[in-house]
């Protein structure tokens, strides 16, 4: 079976290796608008041929889209005008809604499976392309009811195996409940990061001084700034809401250290102590 | 030499379980508030027997105090009283310059040493000691000039068999710089914790979606609030420094986002991508 990539960065790279290292039944063509990154993918090995997008579309059983939110959001709908019945694209954005209507009256919209791996490091471009990445991650798949059953089987083929521990939801309360438990991780990194390097910027050794937990609070914020800013511009609404919460919690933790008041920091702290068991359920 | 431990949590535990794992020329005495605490210690060998802390300080040549930062402050002076001239008092507090006013006139000063290691889990308690917690981690020493010589060679023979990196710094200075590369870091995930239970508490599978990213930015939530109250409250001018700086960064993202000012986002996140070349020349 032949896939096409398109997309050869950490997302795509990672599809792309991953599956022609666990199968031989794969065979895997890329696509990126970087000529440089195309010579990069081939030269890893990730893809074994990089063509022109028509043709890397039209060769192909199964597209898997692995680029910005917005190219996505601009290029699903002409992708899915030059599908036959029997491709499937699948999308791997971040976000989902604006991608999902702009495609919902499509008359090939069955072609389509929307999908959100919940794996990644800070690392970009096809260097960055793990063979692991998506081994035991989480990948939600957006109204699959809409897309078809056959073409859903193969999908789920590929996503087993490659490890991915499949859960379902809809686009809308996707894009909800993942400014939450992605998007604002991110910008809460991205800002993290800001302040330290604006403040410290003189402070040659100040950075000698950072610990692992300042390494993990901050590891986010090495991410691709193309990818992230059409990813939040998309889910404008739902980042809003999740950073005015988290903006406000700063600002009663702010306030009780102002007044002294070890009461309700404790209170903060051993409320927020709670998330260990929320992700223990988790595990079980 | 015999080695006094006094405090036994994941800190002091670590240091006990390591110290005593390295070398043989060791004996190691531990003392804790809590008497389950020094069972648990006790059957998980990280000292060889507890005793009441006016005895084990007694016996030791050197006492490491691994209690929290407002123990610190009220305990240290009444130790110093206690202590024989060729006896050091260290400590492993997170902050610095309350701690070393609070003894900065006494006689014995030159008989304690003020350290802080950067290393840590979120873990709590002796179950959470880890034997490999201090290797080729960094050991910040504050105003060791202060410190007698032998005493602190002494304590240098143990640093060095741990694995430390010792980099050196005054109290105020620690204290400032601390503040953004450890104590913010911590408010940010205690309070980025808070946010995602508060609004999604009712969600019981929202958890299930969490990939690596929030976990890494959410780990330092699960830290103690017995530790971490009063490390906030004796840094409170730094940390709100911080803090301040930190939420403006924050209400600017929000601004560019509602704004839908793409260059903006963009480009304050590139600036946060250099935290990675900062971080990078810890390496060098």
């Amino acid at each position: 079976m032949i896939v096409t990539v398109i997309g050869l960065g950490l997302i795509g790279g990672s599809f792309a290796k991953s599956l022609s290292e666990l199968s031989a039944d794969y065979t895997i063509l890329g696509c990126d608008l970087s000529a440089e990154n195309e010579e990069k993918a081939m030269a890893l090995g990730l893809v074994s041929e990089c063509l022109p997008m028509e043709q890397a579309i039209s060769k192909a059983e199964i597209i898997l889209l692995a680029i910005p939110v917005d190219a996505l959001e601009s290029m699903l709908s002409g992708i899915l005008d030059r599908v036959r019945p029997d491709q499937l694209v699948i999308d791997f954005g971040s976000t989902k809604l604006n991608i999902a209507q702009s495609v919902i009256s499509h008359p090939k919209r069955a072609n389509y499976l929307a999908a959100h791996p919940m794996a990644g490091t800070e690392n970009t471009g096809p260097e960055a392309a793990l063979s692991g990445l998506y081994e035991n991650k989480i990948l939600i798949l957006c109204d699959h009811e809409l897309t078809n059953k056959d073409l859903l089987e193969q999908a789920n083929s590929i996503f087993d195996l490659l490890s991915f521990q499949v859960i379902f939801m809809d686009s809308e309360s996707h894009d909800k409940h993942i400014a939450y438990v992605s998007h604002l991780s991110h910008v809460s990194s991205f800002m993290l990061g800001l302040t330290v390097l604006d403040i410290e910027k003189d402070e040659e050794n100040v950075f000698n001084m950072a610990g692992s937990g300042f390494m993990s609070t901050v590891r986010l914020a090495m991410s691709s700034p193309d990818m992230w800013t059409p990813i939040f511009l998309q889910n404008k609404k739902n980042v809003k809401n999740a950073l005015s919460q988290y903006i406000e919690r700063l600002q009663l933790f702010e306030k009780a250290l102002d007044g002294d008041n070890f009461n309700d920091l404790h209170r903060m702290m051993t409320s927020a102590n709670q998330i260990k068991k929320a992700l223990g359920r988790k595990e079980q």
